[in-house]
């Protein structure tokens, strides 16, 4: 399963309003080196770049597409292609930002103590996640996974994103590490281009474990029924256009 | 039914955030009249001074205890004692704020498209409006208003605040009279100092309805049962904080 930087940066606008919000609640006054987890093509580090024009910046991706876009996009940025999971580091950071990336990283209790275990004092990690598998939109992905000729294959698809916990469970696991917890949650609602836009919009993400085991044939077929369910669920405004509602849980811990 | 600028005030940073992510979020990148509706004690004009540094800034607010306390923070603004509903203006504006108020003001389907007209060229009004009446926190305010000997006097008092429609109705409302119409609705997770922090919150807006046709030993009595059902359903975490959520929903209307 690759990741497309192209899929993913059709919508880079309404992905990128998401980190703006994120990197503008971090308290962290100054920053000399700061680390973008899951840096994806670079929108998200070049939002951070304009927070701390001084910082020294590492950015680290699992896909190479996605770091190949990232180092033509920022050519003065260290990007490395590594797995979150079982990337070390012997640095100390002033802020670790992680949008749109730890929802498909496992073991949060774990994981996330170990990174405010790498803050200097001060420091801040700021996490941004989709909070969305009981949104209609992921809902439907499964139920016409379970329902197609395609359903033993797709048996394990959703199974590759982590459950996002509550509010109240991150805030308990870090508060206790962390001078300042602020949790919230928002969900956007994007106007797209009709139905057709909101298939494009999850064949860069949410949909991809669902068709990456399929045939191309399959692909064509998964995607029409996923889009006529679609069309029950998410009503069409007089001027063509679908709101996508989409909620993300974000937190900043502060050291 | 008076507004207590001290009571409000006692949460001012948490109370601010809002306004702050809501004017961050405005597209208009100049104004020269900037108008801050239901100003309360002027912490909403204070950050759209800080936006708009050049702006002449006018704010309006029903209740004079506020304009008092605005008028003392911020003595270069024009501040107005009037009514929103009611309030009628020649002026045309480059930026309209309406932080935390409008759910006081009813019939959203005439005001909003009236306010829309007032704005100049690529103009935008801004909006939040607590959505918090399905919380447990609301839910529980009536609850607690229908089961005591207080109830007739508290028949009304839920009827004094305008229900905030979804996301879908304010887009379908302003898109057509717009450019850009931007929708987005974020619960804040404010840590709270125990449960009596939550009461002492809600005294300064939520409860006002309910509090105000009580006397003073009813008020005692209808805050202790208040106090009590909330203790059932937030739950406290182990430093002693209460993670109260409180949704508001957001709009930028450009004209």
């Amino acid at each position: 399963m690759s990741w497309s930087a192209r899929q993913y940066t059709k919508f880079e606008d309404e992905r990128t309003r998401p980190v703006r919000d994120l990197v503008a609640a971090i308290p962290t006054a100054d920053a000399l080196r700061a680390l973008d987890l899951g840096c994806g093509p670079g929108n998200s580090t070049a939002v951070l770049a304009a927070r701390y024009p001084q910082a020294f910046l590492t950015g680290i991706d699992s896909a190479e597409d996605m770091i190949r876009a990232a180092r033509d996009r920022l050519p003065g940025v260290t990007f490395e292609i590594a797995d979150i999971a079982n990337w070390q580091s012997s640095d100390s950071w002033d802020v670790i930002l992680a949008n749109a990336v730890l929802h498909w990283v496992p073991d949060h209790e774990v994981l996330l103590p170990r990174l405010i275990g790498t803050l200097s004092s001060g420091g801040s990690l700021a996490v941004q996640m989709p909070d969305n598998l009981a949104e209609p939109s992921h809902v439907l992905m499964q139920a016409v996974a379970n329902e197609g000729p395609w359903a033993a294959k797709l048996a394990h698809a959703a199974g590759e994103r982590s459950q996002v916990a509550s509010a109240d469970w991150y805030y308990g696991l870090l508060r206790p590490l962390c001078t300042r917890v602020d949790v919230w949650r928002t969900t956007y609602h994007h106007p797209l281009a009709g139905l057709d836009a909101v298939v494009e919009w999850f064949k860069g993400s949410g949909l991809r474990p669902f068709l990456a085991p399929l045939s191309c044939e399959e692909q064509v077929e998964y995607l029409l029924r996923y889009r006529s369910a679609l069309a029950d669920t998410y009503p069409i405004q007089p001027d063509g256009t679908v709101l996508l509602p989409f909620p993300r849980l974000f937190f900043v811990a502060t050291g």
